[in-house]
């Protein structure tokens, strides 16, 4: 048997015209605004008009710490939702756009894999339904705004050297990360220090991704803090006068996009926003229309369970005002060996022990999300190199756990391969066990909810912060901002700050770097560790080998 | 009578869907790639079908000298295209796309005005179908690959100083102008100085504009210039290897963009490339298209006839192989008697006298346009104060330079207002009276063409160059691109190079400040005076008024 790879499976996909995929959903067809053929925007005339339905039941999949083995969450997510269309049920996924700028560096598609793909692949790499751009041009319109301002006479007294709304670009460009602007003379305006920024990493992304119509996103985008005066006063986007300017260029972004699977069922699509500075999840506006369209909502969240579900749970559902039913923990046969200590290269050959030794990180995130108050499943998402003997022992720890694993072979089956674990994650969601609450009250102290998500979560034993940092805090709380919810920018591949700390780890701290505030976007960004928010390319980046072929394909995207 | 806004006539329109617009041109459905229900890409596939169909007529709309009172060329072109439709004829139209940048600083909309418009207005004002976006995707894709490929070891031993290529957006923000990138340290690179200019003056968009196929579009994209070595070696797009990505980036952009006009006509509407340093005209393919689709197109170009016509002809026909049928110059009452000394706040009184004293402009564009060989119709785009008398002066003022004029009023009664203007261009594009040629041979030099164009349409007496202008001209020459055409940038308000010299001037000198080769777009540009290739905001850009109103409607942006 040869196997196809993800793009030739891609181009062989028997798509339907979008308007089939939905009406599926009950959407008619002057609703669905097309961008050629397989993709269309879901209408805000329509989104609006189905407010009052009840909403369906809510499907988180995340995953244990990742490992370089990969273990598939957006593909686990596209073949639980093909599973549960399988066995009859009305279900519909929620995922993230992908970010253009990267797929010129290294990163592969972000479209799930093998036979649990989305489509059209291509168009959902580059420009897809414009959105990013958008979020681009927005971003963009307020920084030249800010510096025109400053140009003109600078009525609002801002602090050249405290302008913190830098310029973004969807592009991996590191000679643009740190920048001197307005060189050349009087006509160009006061030279400062800035840079660019990735765009994903725009709190306009944020802001888009968690506002609940075109009202709260002009408000929240009005929220934005975009430089500082002198006495530390802060200048505001609305200030700026940017906010009616910057809705009108996100209008049309804020419509989900609706795509299918390789099976045909309905797949939103829709917005971005970094995993580490912001909360790494699909738009609101996707998730709740899709509740309101579907009986069976499933969606991701960036990254491992610590950073990606804990933020989906503590900023987007309590934002949103959402209760997820049941929670999909995705592992691998490969990861947990790789946990147990097993190097890459020997990752094919059968070691139980290595897997009994690495999963205590799969234990530690059951029991971190059953805190919660939901349901956990784990999908072990099979590689043809796993042994019976080492399911088994994935399947006996989690049982001892007082959870459930189920093998999955979605990547070569579909949804053949999803069927059993859409059956219990159905019989979960429908039976209403869950009881959703967050973390934390708003009402907590913003140093508490750090070190409630550290100790909690990450089973650290202190938070480090010096008292620059705690004072910074402070001050926000007292200027109002204390009731909002805290966003950790730590690393993903541990519990700890520390990369390189795999499994369970306990007894470690948790230093904090620095503080940001999203204002707009409405959380606190604390930062434990470098982060890096304008990518470089390779020495041989991809588009080196991106080229169309001579039948006019896309050749070397993925 | 009250007057009804150009957005309260758009936001009124009777738009069919884009499919029945696609009928009437004989594409069939699964030929137009929608975006909404109102705007469509014709598909490549669709394009390369028709190819061996003959061609329709070409009828190019071009212009006096502008001033401050507006003349209305795109107005014109839209209205003479509902004429033709009007009198039974099958007639599309070409014009450019508008750039999102400017909207926000003080200009107005780009899709004609009153009842002569092309909809839907506030989408092409903004993302339209996202090919501008896809342009400045594909230039800063080559920005951040030149400064990668020195990060690595600079191979190919480019002179940092000597990049040529800089980076683009689509924004007014002056504060990019000049800019220092890399600096940081030694993970963000080598520091340089820099900068970007508006995505419509990037090469990419004047190339995009004048490729005639993908194959074509990715060998032009290769043989831009990026840099050149310390020893003055040329470094090219395709030595850097970004071609085939930037190409992947602009499959989409290159099919051209279906619209309507406020009479549910066909309108192409694709590319924009800057009317200084580049050609100032729609893409070749949209026009090709159009002319394989309909028995009458009717396109337009940047600026007045001396700039914008000539380059048509030179550029755009010549690269093409176009050869246009007739020429309408657009002429106002209001700047006739502008260019005959009336201040602004004076047009609206009768002066016929002034009128007289200002037509010599206009002969001028007559007699030249006549020098390529193609018939020219003089249309009088009516403005309310207008009086017979005025018209009248007009009228015999070109009859006397054999020509005629046809009084046309389609921005007040659209197509009804350009029967006759329609009636008469038809007839003279159908009885092949055109010799259309070119205004000098490839073969000529460079220097040589350049003078062609300053004695020869732009009257003057003498090119003057220092010898380090004629010493890169011949070098040219010597490298194989003294076949190219010369693409002038000068002001657009005089024959001359003097924004001032209104009329018809004579007896001046046309002084070089820059020679610029564009040798992926395929021309030289000659720079005579300050180009501006990155516009500032003003003191209160538009941007402040702009936002949705209570019905979701967009003000402000026009």
């Amino acid at each position: 048997m040869s196997f196809k790879s993800d793009i030739e499976i891609a181009r062989d996909a028997k798509k339907r015209p979008i308007q089939e995929i939905g009406e599926k959903l009950g959407i008619a067809s002057q609703h669905l605004l097309p961008y050629g053929h397989d993709k269309a925007k879901v209408s805000q005339e329509f989104i609006n008009e189905v407010q009052a339905r009840p909403d369906g039941k809510l499907i988180l999949v995340t995953a244990i710490n990742p490992t370089p083995a990969g273990e598939g969450k957006t593909t686990t997510t596209v073949g639980l939702g093909d599973g549960l269309n399988a066995i009859g049920k009305k279900a519909a996924i929620c995922i993230r756009e992908a970010s253009l700028g990267p797929c010129f560096g290294m990163k592969g598609g972000a479209a799930g894999g093998g036979y649990a793909q989305v489509v059209p692949m291509e168009e959902m790499n580059l420009h897809f339904t414009g959105d990013f751009h958008a979020i681009t041009s927005a971003h963009n319109l307020l920084s030249a705004m800010i510096d025109n301002h400053i140009y003109w006479g600078n009525e609002l007294q801002i602090d050249e050297r405290r302008v913190a709304w830098r310029r973004v670009m969807d592009m991996n460009d590191r000679a643009l990360r740190d920048i001197v602007v307005s060189l050349g003379g009087v006509t160009n305006g006061f030279p400062r220090q800035t840079g660019f920024d990735i765009t994903v990493a725009s709190e306009v992304m944020a802001i888009l991704c968690l506002a609940r119509d075109l009202d709260n996103l002009q408000k929240r985008l009005g929220n934005i803090i975009v430089a500082y005066t002198r006495e530390r006063k802060a200048i505001y986007c609305r200030d700026i006068g940017a906010d009616g300017a910057m809705t009108v260029l996100l209008k049309d972004a804020m419509q989900p996009n609706l795509v299918q699977t390789l099976e045909n069922n309905p797949a939103f699509v829709h917005g971005g926003p970094f995993a580490n500075i912001a909360h790494g999840c699909n738009s609101v506006i996707a998730t709740t229309t899709a509740l309101k369209l579907a009986d069976y909502v499933v969606t991701e969240a960036g990254f491992g369970a610590d950073l990606g579900a804990e933020k989906f749970f503590d900023i987007k559902c309590r934002k949103a005002g959402l209760a997820p039913d049941c929670v999909v923990l995705v592992a691998t046969i490969r990861a947990m060996k790789m946990n147990g200590g097993v190097a890459k290269a020997d990752l094919g050959e059968e070691n139980v022990d290595a897997i009994k030794a690495g999963c205590p990180n799969l234990g530690r995130h059951i029991q971190n999300l059953k805190g919660f108050g939901v349901p956990v499943v784990v999908a072990i998402n099979h590689f043809v190199t796993d042994t019976e003997a080492e399911v088994q022992a994935v399947k006996d720890y989690v049982a001892e756990m007082g959870s459930e694993a189920i093998l999955c072979t979605h990547w070569a089956d579909g949804s053949a391969g999803t069927r059993d674990l859409a059956t219990r994650v159905a019989e979960i969601a429908d039976s209403g066990q869950a009881q959703f609450a967050p973390l934390y009250p708003d009402e907590m102290g913003l140093f508490e909810k750090i070190e409630t998500i550290a100790t909690r979560i990450y089973h650290a034993d202190e938070v480090l912060a010096d008292k620059k940092i705690r004072d910074q805090l402070r001050a926000w709380e007292a200027e109002g901002f204390g009731n909002l919810p805290i966003c950790m920018a730590k690393t993903q591949y541990s519990f700890s700050t520390d990369p390189n700390l795999r499994g369970a780890p306990t007894g470690h701290s948790v230093p904090i770097r620095e503080v940001r505030l999203s204002a707009g976007a409405g959380f606190v960004v604390v930062i434990c560790g470098e982060i890096m928010t304008m990518p470089g390319l390779p020495r041989h980046p991809a588009a080196l080998d991106i080229g169309l072929n001579d039948l006019g394909q896309i050749e070397g995207l993925f």
